[in-house]
């Protein structure tokens, strides 16, 4: 047995007291981009109830053109006009170098990969660096507010980082 | 005051219950990929503990470069094991086509997006195009269980999707 069968039997728990469909269009008109890291239970940490906001997660919560690709469809589609950052204290991110990372791959495989890996040596820096590739966007431009956030995973605070 | 001021003061509640830190590594050595749908609470749908599963997330729940990046880093630096795909019914990239999406960003914008807005026609046939991306990924290959699954919005339920 699994980890994904064991998820699978929660499922049926959650399914046998769901109350649904909501809409489709978040109704609090909101996109969250955090990072993919297990501690962060994004709903919880913001109050946020199902069909209020978007949520796009990767690896580190960094803006590449996948993420510009999502809040392009969230905003231009479904009507999103707020975008929260969420990155957080002890990330994984902090712990390698793209270059050590590829390295270890090419040896693996033969391959190197042709993406960056985006790892970074500071949080609030790799924020900032985020909210700036989202403010140099041509194609997410319809909020109305932008701002970034590192989550402390020793609190669960939220702490704002400024442009 | 915007719903970003609003989810900030959840936060505060949030925090003032908190435990942690809870370790890096994902505990139960899973990754979820999953729609940014504001309809799925992936921690609810599976019944998720917080430090438990990387939560990846983008429009569609599709696969790209970015999700390839980032269960690299999950698997090669913190030792996932598993991966469970999430797309859904009544899901928003359903409703529209790339080449209508990005023509209507050139009129608006003047410049066309250089990376596909992976709208898709079969929710299904686009569970097992994502498959497929890993499967043919030399880059994401330390997985013993690779599964899919459509989330039914209006039951709760997932429901497999095989390839």
């Amino acid at each position: 047995m699994t980890v994904t069968d064991e998820y699978l039997a929660n499922n049926i728990a959650y399914a046998s007291t769901f109350q649904g469909p909501l809409p489709l269009p978040p109704s609090k008109h909101v996109a969250v981009v955090a990072c993919m890291d297990a501690r962060l239970d994004v709903y919880r940490i913001l109050g946020l109830k199902e069909g209020e906001a978007h949520v796009i997660r990767n690896a580190g919560g960094v803006v590449t053109d996948d993420e510009i690709r999502s809040l392009a469809i969230s905003q231009r589609l479904l009507g999103t006009k707020e975008i929260i950052l969420i990155h957080h204290t002890e990330c994984g991110m902090l712990t390698f170098t793209d270059d050590a990372f590829k390295a270890a791959i090419q040896q693996e495989t033969g391959i190197k990969p042709g993406w960056a890996a985006e790892a970074f040596p500071d949080i609030e820096e790799d924020v900032r660096q985020s909210l700036r590739r989202i403010e140099q966007s041509p194609f997410v431009t319809k909020h109305e507010s932008l701002r970034g956030f590192v989550f402390d995973v020793a609190t669960g605070k939220l702490n704002e980082v400024e442009l």
